[in-house]
């Protein structure tokens, strides 16, 4: 017998993940140009030549029991100070090695931070629309998550009920900006409004609140958006990051958490998020790919390729009817359902090989995801697919 | 403020660990050349030439979206039929992809596995000496570690003791073989009997007992011992590899876990397997390297040198009056401290710039585990100073 709890998990599991599954299936059965895989953030955009120039250059430089050793849980002392000094150079930050915990992806990243500083009942807020896998994360350490209901108007976070919604036992808040599913980046002013409630809300119950920001599409926006930096903003902010989507790397499992000298207890954050981040059973993240990243701090995927497809997405949804508002960052669209249950839409799309997320995967029913991290010709030639289900669904 | 179950684990952090850091403190003071640093099994033998020539081969063969890109949350399907028929050809049985789940290394496997299989309070055996990470394993998950004294005659494990433990709530049995820290290879005989015991517990209870077989040293072997397959002895059987002894590859986190079809309720436990891969925030062992190790099937480190390190370390310690056994595997000397408290005895060592991991790390007090996958010119330069520490011990 498994265990109870993953008895759930497994019951409710990933929704893009068995959609992922599934687009395989058809692709099998109809041909892989006949499947209109929107369900997963798998960029199709390759990595820059640098990466893999980078992986034959630490080959080449580095000794084998060095580079595919074990090194300090947190990273590499050079890899942590070579990426400090680009956050630094980018942000007019001021991080040092002692900052920079090297993590597997994100997720591993998020994971670590919330071992790290949750107890069981602790409350850990998330902001609708968001990324489904924090209830896992937060329930891996017995958290309890707090959602904050969408604003569909603008898909800011709604401040007022975040707000009523901190109590003293909320430890952290997790944004994602720019965030996945809309693409939206969540403005300066909205940032400084939120660093106030925080604090407000630390001093009014004597605690810590830490604000968790991942941000794996930070160098993924349109349209000259800046997307802020948070700890300049809010001193107990910890930073997710993961090269997945900047760096075309997702498999790889790469990335780091950034730990701000000036979050409260840093010293026992920066020790535990070490410790955590060898029980959790990473150990540290892949080595190679510490060496690989670090040469390719200033390296960029073609983000005008996503930008094509956005484009051609929005342009081409708006004209059959559909209503989403245009990203200003990440490689998804948020498109409402035309019909209330979007998960039947979902299933609708499907019998026009077309794969979609439901939006009540990430709290905001009545709204699907679009990944439009794909060849741009899936966009083109899903299109006329896409009007035979605006047809049947009595939106042409 | 850190979570309260991660102060506990910061302050009894890994002994390992802080000794691995000291050996970098006292090299930068003395020298690296200075200093014997027997902390931390990191080898020193590199990885096997075709590992660097297999990161050549697949970045040309591959795409790049492909290459780097997510896949199942299990692996690469073809990564896992390529091991699994390499598993098969070695020793006769009969995996197929469904029973490999790629894991970042054997740490992340046992945390795959036991998120997959622990209910809070349900027991995992452990026999002593073992590795003393299993401790934070097993708590991750709120298990209670159940631990088996060592049998310090042979460091065989101790069946009698092993079987009256076993009650309702024994959910695992973790061996490690060849082991950490002795060198031993639990003999066929062993394997034999432990499955008797197991089946009849089994029958006893109306359970089921999964016996996680934890294999990183498996390829590690002198003499030409043999280390029996256990799957073929007790069905239940859940394997745990990693390729960072077998190629040199600690820092990169590669392993997988098999899961035979034979295992109770194995639907089960491979769909919580993957799903546990996922939301522990592995997502999936890193791309690049599943399919590196793919094409390195069959190399193999230098287990010839590690085998002079094995001898000079041993007949030069006997012959100071220092008394162990002579490993059949691995690459650690478990040798019996001449004092009663090892702690200390590690620490006169420190003295002497030797550093050693007291046994108590691996619930076995009054021992020290000396990791020889060091150079060999190390063993020998250590010699003088061992000699000093017999002296000033009173052995000499």
């Amino acid at each position: 017998m498994i265990s109870k709890k993953m008895v759930g998990y497994v019951n409710s599991s990933s929704v893009i993940r068995a959609m992922f599954e599934e687009g395989k299936r058809l692709a099998s059965i109809y041909g892989p140009e006949n499947v209109f895989d929107f369900s997963l953030g798998n960029p199709n955009v390759p990595a820059p030549d640098e990466v893999n120039e980078a992986f034959a250059t630490v080959i080449a430089e580095e000794k084998s029991t060095y580079l595919h050793g074990y090194m300090s849980n947190s990273g590499y002392e050079e890899v942590r100070e070579a990426i400090a000094n680009s956050i630094n150079s980018k942000f007019g930050t001021n991080f040092g090695v002692k900052n920079i915990v090297m993590t597997v992806g994100a997720a591993g990243g998020l994971n670590v931070i919330l071992k790290t500083l949750i107890d069981p009942e602790d409350e850990v807020i998330a902001i609708a629309p968001f990324f489904g896998e924090y209830r896992s994360y937060v329930s891996n350490y017995d958290g309890k998550l707090v959602v904050v209901s969408p604003d569909t108007s603008s898909f800011q976070p709604n401040l007022k009920e975040l707000e009523e919604k901190i109590t003293p036992k909320t430890k952290a808040v997790i944004v994602n900006t720019p965030n996945n599913p809309t693409g939206v980046i969540y403005s300066e002013e909205t940032i400084i409004k939120l660093a106030e409630i925080l604090n407000k809300k630390q001093a009014e119950f004597g605690t810590d609140i830490y604000l968790i920001s991942d941000e794996p599409y930070r160098e993924l926006v349109y349209d000259g958006f800046e997307v802020p930096y948070i700890t300049k903003y809010y001193a107990n902010t910890v930073v997710g990051y993961s090269y997945s989507k900047s760096l075309s790397l997702p498999g790889e499992r790469i990335g780091y958490l950034v730990i701000p000298s000036e979050v409260a207890d840093f010293e026992d954050v920066i020790a535990a998020a070490s410790v955590a981040t060898r029980i959790l059973g990473f150990v540290n993240a892949p080595s190679i790919l510490q060496k690989v990243v670090a040469k390719c701090l200033d390296a960029e995927v073609n983000v005008a390729a996503y930008d094509k497809n956005r484009k051609a997405l929005y342009n081409g949804l708006k004209e059959l009817g559909f209503e989403c508002i245009l990203p200003q960052g990440a490689f998804y669209l948020f498109v409402k359902s035309p019909i209330e249950d979007e998960k039947e839409f979902c299933n609708i799309a499907k019998k026009h090989n077309i794969l979609m997320v439901p939006g009540s995967t990430f709290a905001c029913p009545g709204y699907v995801r679009i990944a439009y991290c794909v060849a741009y010709e899936t966009i083109i030639n899903s299109m006329p697919k896409f009007k035979e289900l605006a047809k049947e669904i009595g939106l042409q």
